[in-house]
């Protein structure tokens, strides 16, 4: 896992370089076709991709945009007609059958069917009509990183050709790797948030819009591999009902990015402050987010030229890195979680 | 909260009795529209509706389904096309800023808006160009229990007969309050489920397809009201990778609907068993759940003549009484929780 959580600069770096032109030509083909709106299907980590996609597709490409639930047509047998969607299927290997049931129960019914994956041979693959490769070589831990991070970039060089604005993708990334590397050389920070949560049995993430798949996927993280009770809220949400779980033995992480999302994160946090809670703020180094009363930690993320819309791939790192450290400081073996194999089928 | 909770099978008779005519003439106006897909928005406990509509859009009409993101509009400021599409926002209270503006949003980008509240004189249902009328009565109960179900019945009756099935929604929801009725006199198997769970920190529960909401509303419950770190995962979901966290000492609720959902939550609990986790499966008195390991609870609902999909409605309730009795045994006032207000203002 931890070699892994190294090599992401380097596959950010080689996905731009090397899978841009084959991605830019199907981004060309989709803008031909008549997209009136997006489907996305994934489970686990790849859910959170998906979610990442959902965004950009609402806020950047104006289009509706909705998470599908695999067992309406798996477990339901629902046919629906998906003319005009554009139906996104993520998955790290390839081999969910429910994931390969559901693409082909989209392209039949007249959508337009993509698989994201890092494994071009699988079933996922063979069963959509087009094949993202996002390049980042095998994955031998069991909770992905590598492949999370590369299916986000994948995705947004596959979406944001498709907006209204004209988006130059290339120059908009080009600081992207470099931002993930400074901030995984920033480690020391992490360490520290490792010993605070030494012994925490619960744990709360939360963030907004672009950062909220962030706040998902670091629950995930630290559940696989530290075993931690960790519960992924919107900010929003976190106000509407489970605020009340917050207390001080509760420590919760909030992602507060430089932009929009983070901005709206402020009456959340305030909220959290109000009540005393335990903070650990990830944001960027322009965001004034310190705190004065010993209860918070900050780990700042490189964001310099990096926009709102890029920086889910560079905060999730430290939130690996986090669950990483804790899962080892704890006895756990983050490389084969117990319960978990690599490979997860449902149907 | 408790009169609230016993007040159910009257709402739900009521409701049926009432306010099938109005709900029944908004469906027919809807199916003379060109809807090709589902929009929904809600917060907290509206959203576990909002997600029960997905499933029945999905499976029953045969229609893409998604639940929009309030902050994608309000903090991004995507304004979509929405020519097409069928824009339902739930709210108990009508009162949610970001609802009110997403609704405003949709009507603007030619949606057909409809608001499903207890509250005809929101701001909510002023934004929306239809309204439907759970016909509550007025709750006081800072954790929400009538609503809810009045909700999920309003949802079904909007939305059934457009179906391409011919589907008499009256006839097929004719045992739905008989069975609340019972199901919440069996009440005595809550307490003993309740002192199981006296001490428990952490929970989690599970279920899939139309009973997933089911999981979802009732791990609100248990935080907001007893203040438990429960967390629910779709059945699925928790098989690719959050199974890491269960282990004996971190109890599972699973929902095993009688049905495909049911069906499909074998493998689950084979799963959890496999992990000797501490199960309460919550089922129908026709399904085979039965364990004799002792270390498994059953509470069973009833639900003779209740289809598949109106179950949730039936399901819930046994798990907002073993909130209310939790909460109670911990000392903690279900009316009026820590950390909230009956209201919620996001943006």
């Amino acid at each position: 896992m931890e070699a892994e959580i190294n090599e992401q600069p380097a596959i950010l770096r080689r996905l731009r370089a090397d899978g841009s032109d084959a991605i830019g030509a199907l981004s060309g083909e989709l803008a031909r076709r008549d997209i009136r709106f997006v489907l996305l299907a994934a489970r686990g980590t790849s859910d959170h991709a998906a979610l990442y996609a959902k965004y950009l597709a609402e806020v950047q490409l104006g289009l509706p945009a909705g998470l599908v639930s695999p067992s309406s047509m798996t477990v339901y047998g629902a046919r629906p007609d998906l003319t005009g969607a554009l139906f996104i299927a993520v998955s790290q290997s390839g081999g969910s059958p429910d994931l390969v049931e559901s693409v082909a129960t989209a392209r039949a019914g007249g959508a337009t069917t993509v698989a994201v994956t890092n494994n071009v041979g699988s079933e996922l693959a063979a069963a959509a009509e087009f094949v993202v490769d996002i390049r980042a070589g095998l994955e031998r831990a069991v909770a992905a990183t590598k492949t999370y991070t590369a299916e986000l970039l994948a995705l947004y060089l596959l979406l944001m050709p498709l907006s209204p604005s004209e988006i130059d993708v290339g120059e908009r990334s080009a600081s992207l790797a470099d931002a993930a590397e400074q901030t995984l050389a920033g480690v020391q920070d992490v360490a520290t948030a490792a010993a605070r949560y030494r012994f925490a049995d619960r744990l709360i993430t939360t963030a907004r819009g672009y950062s909220y798949p962030t706040a998902r996927e670091a629950a995930l993280k630290l559940m696989e591999t530290a075993y931690v009770g960790a519960h992924a809220f919107s900010g929003a949400d976190l106000l509407h009902g489970p605020m009340a779980i917050v207390d001080t033995t509760v420590p919760v992480i909030a992602v507060v990015t430089p932009g929009a999302g983070g901005a709206a994160m402020q009456p959340v946090v305030t909220a959290l402050r109000a009540r005393n809670a335990d903070l650990l703020v990830v944001c960027g180094g322009s965001v004034s987010a310190d705190s004065d009363d010993g209860r918070q930690l900050t780990l700042r993320v490189a964001d310099e030229g990096v926009p709102e819309e890029l920086l889910p791939i560079v905060e999730i790192l430290p939130l690996q890195q986090l669950a990483l450290h804790l899962a080892l400081s704890r006895g756990g073996d983050p490389d084969a979680p117990r319960g978990l194999n690599k490979v997860t089928s449902t149907w």
